[in-house]
């Protein structure tokens, strides 16, 4: 496995000083944020370290020269709207700049691209599944023309009002997972594998990996901490972030050692990617690196 | 305490039957219907032991002596719409309907009335906030001009698609009730409290009991167990009937000894009614009333 | 369900003495056990209420006469030998009188034949294979062709040095029971399932009731504790009975209030039979009687 | 094992009123209260159902005849007071009036007498230790004499400011017991064993019943509740009730089938009695005749 | 937070030898003993890294600039004695002493002074409390005059007969910090907030956090691990150190993980200070290194 | 303490190679394998770092000059037959290299031999001892004629069929050792303590180090994960690798913080080395250097 982070924790840096932090702190990859520019809808998006919809043929050797300097390889792409929006005209925008992120990870030899499936976030599960299908049976197809694949992240995308009640991402658990792979078998679909999301919505993290070890294609190192206290005053009905809390890696409920155990016993060798959404650590850029270099010594004893 | 059971599970007796099976099998009391006639809208709805809205002095005298020979007081009235139904109209005869429940507790000298806030289940906690106010000022007075005490039982009703996602009944956690009774602090307005809700909300069902104890009117027995391994694999954020079932008391995760040792603890003295929401015991009569014989022997240990 | 208990723990009454027993204590059925005349091996073995290989069609009339009197049914006729003992000659002898009992069985119009697979206890699971089905696939044609029900009891009988290291009964875990039912179908072929065997092998016994519920003809209630400080001695490995004790129902690790629940869940309506094998209560038949009264009552609050 | 309750309960009755309710509730023994007439010095103290002091032969007659008469046996006299006293006269009255119920005990053929050890509670237990011997070798002895049995009761005696630091009696944990029995080695000198006390102490409360089964001449079925939240707030070194709540059994956090199961594997046939300190109930007589009947019903479905 | 050490721990170095080791092992800071000279009277205590009571301005500027060469911070002056002892002139001395302290971090321009409450020990709380508040209120306005803060720890200095009953120090818990700081409301008044002392107080140390955020001058990083074979032998009320040995952060039971966690999300900014009082590692310097060496390894992977 | 780690994952490199490695790694020392030449039976043996039976006094000195160089140790030589094999021929074989292993400690100055008692895996542990007093009487006295040590590694030796029923090692649990340690009393017989064996037993692995403290000669660093959902499929009678997988420390389910807690406590200095039998990182050279770097960085936290 190669530790590595998510880039979208530093916005202000360019992707040379991104890459220049990963080796310094001691890093082996980086999943690359590829937001359209300009964007910049929600907290941890709109970031753009590579602008995947301009990128030509020449700035992708040059960034991977790049990177082969600072011997930082990308993870993947990274990209995570809502390509189930409510508003088919939004969602449209959303799936061309999938295909964009597609043919960038293509150009540079990358072979994942991370995002979510998207949902009407009024709607049922069911009432959201025959447009799950029209929509991802060709992108997927799409990725697999281009020889990448698409690592879906298991975020239920739901924390507060804004993305209540069905949270913005479909692929929250593995009943649904399963039923995302029997109908789109495709080897080139799988997940961007994230265990703090289980931890919070009260599930096994470490089970899963055994029946799905095919599917994982990157993973990624976040924790939650869930609040008893918290919880006991309002349920699990309640808005999510009103009692758990993302955390830095070792600073949760996750347990890691029988996190990695699970994942060296599936034969996993792909990233390991640090996403910082730890609101304690986003007050500043030094706050970020500190994260970040903090995260790296607590998963280095694991990995 | 006195031991009691909810009457709906026993659609095809008449009240004379219902207090005479509530009598032959040790039962005290007995938390009786009043759905308007005819109506039958939902699973444990509908059932009419007393007709509220047509209920006379002389019925209510009769009512009265009946149960005083089986030795058998009537708990509360029971009568579980929802009056912040999305549908004004509909909202308007389950409220109308609610007086007529105050009207015949009243009549009856039966010092409580069991019910539901309601909500519109597609909307959320705080924009359901000032049709609760304007509804339930009103009906809270009313109640307290008769003598009567609602007791808002803390099912949040919600199950499966059908009332998804919020649920048809707003009080279901302690910071909600601490809300509703902050805002409307009338002696006359209270919990019907039901462990079971708390249960696989995963919250503490002990602890609330010493904070609103002023506040407790009724209380329900009903169990509910966890299943793990569906757990593990839809999370908290699927249906609730997809992880939990509503079980007899006993044959769940209910500690019922700590749950009446709490009780004893703040001094209630009231009613405790068994309700039969388990659809092990639905299928005829006859395994409803081994349901109630068999809650009766489990309880009386406690109480 | 009806609560039962096993004829073995009173050798020294008859059957009329047993089922007035019964009857007095409230119990409303009795698994009777059918060991050969004049046989006791082991513990717990070696009692014979019916004498099956002699069982006229007058005797079974006379005995279905005295339950009726009674008002206590047959749950099940019980007879557990080793069908694969390692002597072939012994082995034969048990398979004819497991016949003896299936024809008793039909001839009181009683449904369930409670007995063990057996095991040669020197040799592996899978070296025990092939002999499983040699003697077992034309036993349980032979008990459909008498309109019989084979339930094979999960007990490991493995508890000190004479059963080791195998134990005598092949059937003690989901993993073998699947293996079983795959390689013989029959509808007639099903289990006694104890709840106790699988406290003390470290395993979940309420979960494998719903994948087997087709399966459980008949049910024992009995209890076990394992004691921590002394497993802490001597682990795993040692021999059971070093580090768990059986117990009267409620006086072990079993929480019955699950196990029920998720009985009548499965919609189970059949016997539950407790079997006494708590040495506590063994010293004469005064401390068995008392054995009896108290798991009727502790039962009593779940049945 | 017998169930009884310690008379203490109901200082309003006399001794034929107690076992006359005891009969009608469904009990087998009492342990009888035999404090000095008049005195009343803390809660559950000064209770007299027998005067000790003035017992004569005839009225030991007359109350073993009535006893009789009711079926209901004297578990034990029993009589807390604190014979370690800082105060030598007031100790020396109450090692007097100890002497005077063992020879009640031996004039009504009552084998046990309960009691505590006491203790200078300024000091500490290896200060109070010279005294202990002192005082308690000669007490043993004349027990033995007399052919009755010292049964001490485990409980710390410290509850409030009232009792801090030490605590009234020193018998409360097992590395004491063990100190008191090497260095008075009587068979009549033992224990009063009650669990709820080791509850709070946070101590396994089964573990050391087979140790000391040689030792255990009594048991009282006292619970005890553990509140975590108000532990969270003051922690261990509080006084105990600020954190705990004796209960009546079944309402508190012994587990209690573990406990009896405990009890019959050292072959305990002795009395188990009731000791109702539960504040909840109390508040009068009807209140407390109820818990008795609760609890008689809890525990018979364990013994 | 910058992590450091207690400097108690290495009473033979000089501070420029103990800041020297600190730099070398990676640490930020070090909390400086500042024990009176010559004065030894407990284990960790009479260390004298900064003689306060002698402190010129010239010395002061001179213990800085070797600070600022090993760029290593004082995270304040600390100074453990009992200003509440029984004997008042013995108090008065140490009142004193904490005064010099104060004026040397006033002239050092350290912001903190560490030091206890303490407690006549052989007195209640209440009694204690009159006394403390003539001792305190004082020495708080003091410390705020000086633009000193006093940071409390939380140790109840209760571990063996020697501070039997009460403990040298009052502020071991939630309820009493509450008490004193609505008291004493000076925003100079505040917490040393250890771990480990509520570890064996059984309670939850993370919770506080939350609550006392604004009073968290400073943090001890000592850990403690509790016994449960020993306390089920002695149970809470028996000395501390019977049944819990304080030590170095991760071999005991402190959860760092959501300690820190919790830390982070309070915004805590300050010093944490590696408090070795692990008895396994005092024999010698060398050993005494290794503890310094091999928490700041541990506690790094969460700073 | 040293970290150290056992040669056996290395059989590819010579010993210069492995001490070189070490240091490269920052261990402190090296287990030696000392399998016979040219042997290779089962996984995890047959490695020859150092050829025992032909060792000279020079080659002695030459391996001691080269761990000098590299400030690598030898924390002891490892030989792990079955001296206790069912053929006696077989059994003398190992015997005598055992015997030559000890010699070549002698040489080397290594004071520790790391072995198996062996088990005739056919029979029970009681029909072994006879045998085992027999082999190790004599053995033991060899050792210490040699002052060498004999550390015993409690592995039971039980993984899969080819093993069962009895493993090929008595020395699995406390039991097994204090009667080892009663019978063969001599200070040279000592154990080679690994606590991963412990957890998949179900038994405390940090409780018995107090008790045989004098007895812990080396320590294995090895970790084991038990999988409760196989578990509930199989029981803890089935064979051990049907429920629990050997993984590095950190990896698996042994709370290392505690466990060198508990080694600091007892004053255990030596050697504490990872044993890598760890299948998913056994795949290639680089994977097991990669295992055993990883082991390094996370037992440096504790040691």
């Amino acid at each position: 496995m190669q530790l590595g982070f998510v880039s979208a924790i530093l916005p202000e840096l360019s992707l040379e000083e991104v890459a220049s932090l990963a080796a310094a702190l001691g890093y082996g990859c980086v999943e690359v944020m590829c937001w359209p520019q300009g964007q910049a809808e929600r907290r941890y998006a709109g970031v753009t370290h590579i602008d995947a919809a301009r990128l030509s043929k020449e700035e992708a050797a040059r960034i991977n020269e790049l990177m082969l300097t600072e011997e930082v390889q990308i993870s993947g792409l990274g990209y995570y709207p809502n390509p189930l929006a409510p508003d088919a005209g939004e969602a449209r925008i959303y799936v061309e700049h999938i295909k964009a992120v597609i043919r960038a990870a293509a150009l540079l030899g990358v072979g994942v691209v991370n995002t979510f499936i998207g949902r009407d976030w009024t709607r049922s599960l069911d009432e959201n599944w025959p447009r799950f299908l029209a929509t991802w049976r060709p992108l997927v197809g799409y990725a697999a023309d281009h020889g990448v694949k698409i690592a879906i992240e298991n975020c239920p995308m739901l924390f507060t009002r804004d993305e209540w009640p069905g949270g913005k991402n479909l692929a929250r658990n593995p009943a649904i997972w399963r039923r995302m792979f029997d109908e789109i078998p495709s080897p080139n679909f799988g997940l961007n594998y994230d265990p703090s999301h289980l931890v919070w919505q009260q599930m096994d993290y470490v089970a899963p990996l055994d029946e799905f070890k095919e599917r994982i294609f990157h993973v990624h190192a976040k924790d939650a901490r869930i609040d008893r206290l918290k919880l006991d005053q309002v349920g699990i009905l309640a808005y999510p972030n009103e009692y758990h809390t993302p955390k830095l890696p070792g600073l949760g409920d996750v347990n890691w050692g029988r996190f990695f155990g699970a994942l060296t016993d599936i034969g996993y060798q792909g990233p390991v990617c640090v996403e910082v959404e730890d609101r304690a650590f986003e007050g500043n850029l030094a706050l970020r690196r500190r994260a970040l270099a903090q995260s790296r010594v607590f998963l280095h004893q694991y990995v």
